[in-house]
């Protein structure tokens, strides 16, 4: 961020120059845009080896997971996938046949259909989340210092807190955080039982 | 990147804990993932104002721009832009109702039809490329510092070249830092003679 407001003249110029991305702002550009499909592509080709799941629908699964009563708005849950409708209706059907999603249509207001993730899909997320962490870990983290983790989390923090979405971010991690916690104590307390 | 190649014993340790990202890889993942969709979000919705392009339109008219002589196959395109084709013929259709791209079908090959950019696309690109740079250096750019600009590059650039993608998209960044150049000369030249 600027250290300080720029006087109005700067910021005119400012303005008047942003025609063009700086030789090192349009390397990190072209990173970000060829990282998310790189990575995308990558772990869906991994997926695809130890599962019968597309990335999209391990989001799908995981997002469901991870929301209260593990249900969300059709509407939403495109959103947040595809950022349009079209094609999540086509995969949750795909998903509801395989048993991994049960969608509960509104009678009155069919914008509010939800998907729900069944017993089954939570199961199926449940083997499939250790390999799918794995192939997440060799991906990306392998790849990166600690340091940078720490300064490529820092950097999209900033870049999420810029369009208010901050706090949204940092209560999934909260959650995501305790879940693991609860989680890992009762892999231990089963590992100390048996 | 590790710098010692790991023993056998210390290797297998590290496949059996893969289970769970420590947290601060966890808050780099949910915000590298939410990053993704917090940015393309807040660029469609910049792009809407000051044009008629959606973020995905805008990224297939850029992707022609620079292929060579400005037309790619399908396949690839949808590759690119989407992971799947189906979309793609639903969006390439719209832009060449508006004039801005034209199909090639191939007779003898289907899966040979490639989308090309036409003068009027070519001429819509441009005029909206400064206002989307724009649009780039207040949602991301201004967000971050310099180093930070440097190391997220740096990061994204080492995940990109553990696919084996590095070369590609170095040439890219070459191609592009290029054009930039030549339409800066050219920009600057048609300035002196006004």
């Amino acid at each position: 961020m600027p250290a300080e407001e720029p006087t109005p003249e700067l910021r005119r110029e400012k303005e008047h120059d942003v025609g063009w991305l700086t030789p090192a702002e349009l390397r990190t550009w072209m990173a970000f845009m060829a990282g998310i499909y790189v990575v995308d592509t990558a772990l869906d080709r991994d997926l695809r080896t130890f599962s019968e799941l597309s990335h999209n629908d391990y989001k799908i699964l995981s997002l469901l997971s991870n929301a209260p009563g593990q249900r969300l708005r059709m509407s939403k849950l495109a959103d947040l996938v595809f950022g349009s409708r079209s094609r999540l209706t086509y995969q949750v059907t795909q998903l509801e046949r395989a048993g991994l999603v049960r969608r509960e249509e509104c009678s009155t207001d069919k914008r509010g259909a939800v998907a729900v993730l069944t017993p089954q899909g939570q199961h199926v997320l449940r083997t499939v989340a250790p390999k799918h962490v794995a192939s997440i870990r060799r991906i990306f983290f392998d790849q990166l210092t600690d340091e940078q983790v720490k300064v490529l989390g820092e950097a999209l923090l900033a870049i999420i807190a810029g369009q208010g979405w901050a706090k949204h971010l940092e209560g999934a991690i909260e959650r995501e955080l305790m879940r693991g916690e609860n989680e890992g104590e009762g892999k231990a307390e089963r590992q100390a039982r048996s």
